[in-house]
């Protein structure tokens, strides 16, 4: 079994703020992320699957197929895009914090895996979202619904 | 004589767009930057500076005082905002590119140096900006007005 | 449940010497790290901690509770510090190896998370301490007593 | 238990291609990677061992006996050289992707572990290896026979 | 004036050998890089560009006409190739040194600048390349015939 | 005309502390690096050289040959070091700051670049030496003695 890892990039822009809160708390929590105007990152997207060797070809994961699929499900709808205003995800009560992007992204993933991969050879197994170099998100694809 | 280089870094969302030019020329120059909600980049900021060397302290630049001055000339007015709406210097003709914001940063680096360097020791030399490690600008404190 | 990791930086020095060992059998072990007047290093550190998603902020931990944890414990502690003579910790036979080092920060962080995080949401899972960008050590905090 | 990794750089030439496949598979399945003149690549090498601290060193691994041994059987092996041509375990249908590059690397690194570490500690766990910053692949040691 | 910089990756393979050297001269020089079925490279290129910033756009360079010029002249040729047998300036005496391959990279540019940029701005500067993160070359374009 | 840049990295430590001023005012000016213990660094030293290219080999300077010169002035004598109490020309009035590193590099490679060097080709032009990510020194040759 071997673990493939791709990485992508994208830049967003995003403002941290839940109307289930007070200003003050919304401050509090986020900081200056909750500046109304917002600020942004670029992103940096690690995607792992898991499978066994295709002993013919040599190969753990066909690459070109899994770029197909981030390019649609995730850099065409997240890539130079405000998160809030433009992506449906985050259109309501669901911030989009990194954890919560991370989510969405684990989500599109999984939900279209099939499309890419309908042998679901290699396995989605994590996403890993970097907004800086210094926090940095992971999420396992069995813990998304 | 030595250049001294110190790094910072920012988060900030911007839109590239100018009110000079018809939405399709926008879109042609600007392309997916043009978006009209926004995106973001981490900033990576390099400020260099020139000088001869203190025989005394062995150093060519006093950094805590270069650091106060980039924190309050550039992090605290560009860090964690929206460069369209939130800084003075994009709101009308300047379009926030990663060259204005140099231009912008520089200007303000180069007033306000005397301030934060009265012997002027060491020169302010140069800044060099990224927006994505692909994407680098650099412009000589003498070019600047 | 989610992993959220934070990556700190520090410089320190040290020197790898074990007087349960004979001169000889330090040289041939540490090689020239048991150089008796010491090297340094920056020291990159990462925190991980993991936990569920709080769905009313969208975030799997307390980041700024985070910092101040890792600024009283570590940063304030080893920072620009020389780990034989000034951490009590490597004051007797327990050698600044990163490793060592490594188990030091890690029972710090167990014993004062607490502390920081009284509901202990999220939990401490592991750090992960990097000498130079080629020797890398990790730990878990339950291995840790 | 600790996790010890280190890191290795070489740099290789290959070619993608099975002789098990028609010419328009192959360009099918290896696009680019698969023109007959071969390309290049850095690799970045990564093993990591786990094992218990040696209470008295401070130490969970002998770093020396692995740089010996990964200079034995990897670099000197694969450093600077055509795997197609000069490696025999791709001399016949096995393809020198860098998921075949990394079963030969870990079952090198397996079959001569005890060689340099008779105690077998600490324990080889996997390796991870990169041809490009964005090309990720990982095996555990304990999968190859 | 500005300075902007775009950074670009291909892998490609090369043998360093002279015909006009024997034998013994050419491992000497070369070393392991003489090795007859070569190795390859990660390769690093950052294209420097020079002009006054368009007052109206806010952009000292058209990125998407040197991305296209880049692409068309530089990653297409030499990306993914064998430098020796598949990159005509290299099939006689000019080894396929980095240096030579920065000469014909800048050479390149520079004969079909004036297709990207009829206007001649910016100004192409110069070059660098990395073969690893520890050999570096930089040519001045005005230094090429 | 050629730039060849080669990295080097060594591990040292030091202490910022002059005898010329008080205890208060080395406080005051090196801060937390003036801990009369030390601290220490993972410094990463860049040597620049500048020559024509040799048509016949295709390269701009011997690399092998700068390599072992920078082992034998450079890595040799500050490398694992104690830069205070192990490197003569910090035994007195010179601080170990990087600016006077730096100088102290660029001079010992300068005196001996004509050993390795005999033809002078190619010519040292400068050297950078950084020791954080965050803090660079760069210095001419020409300016040093």
């Amino acid at each position: 079994m071997f673990r493939v890892t791709r990485r992508y990039r994208f830049a967003a822009s995003h403002r941290l703020h839940t109307p289930q809160l007070s200003g003050e708390e919304n401050q509090r929590i986020y900081g200056k992320c909750n500046n109304p105007y917002g600020h942004g990152h670029n992103y940096v997207l690690e995607v792992s699957a898991r499978g066994p060797l295709d002993e013919r070809t040599g190969t753990a994961a066909n690459v070109p197929l899994l770029d197909g699929l981030v390019e649609r499900q995730v850099l065409a709808a997240f890539g130079h895009r405000n998160l809030n205003t433009e992506v449906a995800a985050f259109g309501g009560a669901v911030v989009p914090t990194s954890e919560n992007l991370g989510v969405e992204i684990c989500r599109l993933l999984k939900h279209h895996w099939h499309e890419a991969f309908p042998e679901n050879w290699p396995k989605l197994e994590k996403i890993r979202i970097a907004e800086t170099d210094r926090n940095i998100f992971e999420i396992e694809a069995d813990e998304i619904a």
